[in-house]
Order: structure tokens, then sequence, then C-alpha cells
């Protein structure tokens, strides 16, 4: 949709690390087997030239057109994981999403489960992805 | 728990205004009628003030000891209002918590529903819960 290369590097679980970023949305997931959330944080450079690529300006900073781009993609990529686990017999409802946004925040799933963290990279900055389910 | 006063302040419909806070954590709910989310967002110096009244001593910073009793007051805020709402007849179940820290931050509900925002005072700093259903 951005018309942006982002590289994807090797998933891992998560152990003492801290990813850090700008900009994160959050999402919590409920099913019948199990619960979870899901987080996806972007650095400032990265958040602001998706946005100059889906419409044409780049904004000033972190301002509510960008956190609602951030809630979208949390949505977005919390509507594919669900429909993949679906397919494999494992049903959760998304909450809705909440976006944080402050200069290098940091973010703890606080769900009894393996954090998986999957760093993507890019030439205007990072993105990590996190989910953890109980 | 922690032996302290806390001052509600009168709650009202966020519009505009930003809640900002060193400490937060966040919480998604899923329901058959609807679904949302709710926020606990803390200054630093309230949060280490919390810390130091249950564990007697103050810890240095925003460290994981912090971050894992801020996840537990936030389980403890959504269950008592789950119970409270389940004998109004609304049912809905949680996700499991994620603790945001990075001093500044600030927190948008991407939620399609007015976000009721509760403030609290203390000598030590303020906090704030947020809610929103759709």
């Amino acid at each position: 949709m951005a018309s942006m290369e982002i590289k994807p590097l090797k998933p891992r679980i998560k152990k003492d690390e801290i990813a850090r970023g700008d900009v994160s949305g959050l999402i919590g997931m409920v099913g019948n087997q199990t619960r979870g959330s899901m987080s996806i944080t972007f650095e400032e450079g990265l958040a602001l030239e998706i946005m100059q690529n889906m419409l044409g300006e780049k904004p000033h900073g972190l301002n509510e057109e960008v956190t609602d781009m951030v809630g979208e993609i949390t949505n977005m990529v919390t509507g594919g994981a669900k429909r993949i686990l679906a397919e494999n017999g494992f049903d959760f409802d998304m909450a809705t999403p909440v976006v944080v946004s402050g200069k290098g925040h940091t973010i703890r799933h606080k769900c009894d489960g393996a954090i998986i963290l999957m760093p993507f990279t890019s030439e205007w900055g990072n993105a990590f992805i996190e989910i953890c389910f109980e």
C-alpha cells in the first residue's frame, strides 16, 4: 500500500531485550483457548515515510493522522493473523487498538507465554512486531 | 494496598485533550455486544511512590518491577469493571495487559465510541484512567 520495501529479519523469542520505538499500535486478543496481545512499533522516520507514500505529503510529527494510520495497520496485521490462525483451528476476537506515541518508549507484554519478536528494517528506520499468547 | 490517598477528579468525556504520563497499562476487552480498550497512565513519581509503599523500597526508575505492578493494577481495575458490568448484563473478556514506559508518552484509543477520562491527583503525581467501548 505504501510502495516501500521493508526487510524482515529473523523472528526470535524475545527474552531480556527491549524494543524501542516512537509510535506503537497495541491490540488485545481473546479466544476460547487462549488470550494475548500484539504490538507493532515504528521508529518515527519510518512512520512518517509510510504516511508520505500513502498521502503524498509528509507530516511534521506524530500527529493524529499518523496514529490513525498506525491503528489501521495494527487492525490489518492482527486481522491477517486471525484469518490464518482460524484456518488452523485457533479462533480469537480482536479488541480495539490503542496507539501510543512518545520518543523511545518501550513495551512489555504481560502475558504468560513466549513473546515472538519480528524485526523489520528499512532505510527510513526499523519496525518491530511482537506477539504473545497465553 | 499501597496505603496512599489519591483524589479522584471529575470524570469527563475526552475530546481533544491528551493525557500524558510515563508508564501506562493497557488492556483490550472483547464481549458479545461490544469491544473496547482501557488504559491507566501514571506519572513516574506516583508509580515509584506506590512501589515504595508496597515493597518498602523505592526503585530508581521504571524498571520491570514497576511495569509488573502496573500490569497487575491494570488487571485489577479491569477485573473490577468487568464484575460490575456483568451484574448489569454486559459481559466481556479481558485480553492480557501490555505496559508501556517512556517519558511523557500519550495514548489514543482507536475505538468508535466516547472515551471516558477519569483523572486522579495526589501529592506525588497524577494518574488517568481512560476507557472506551464501541
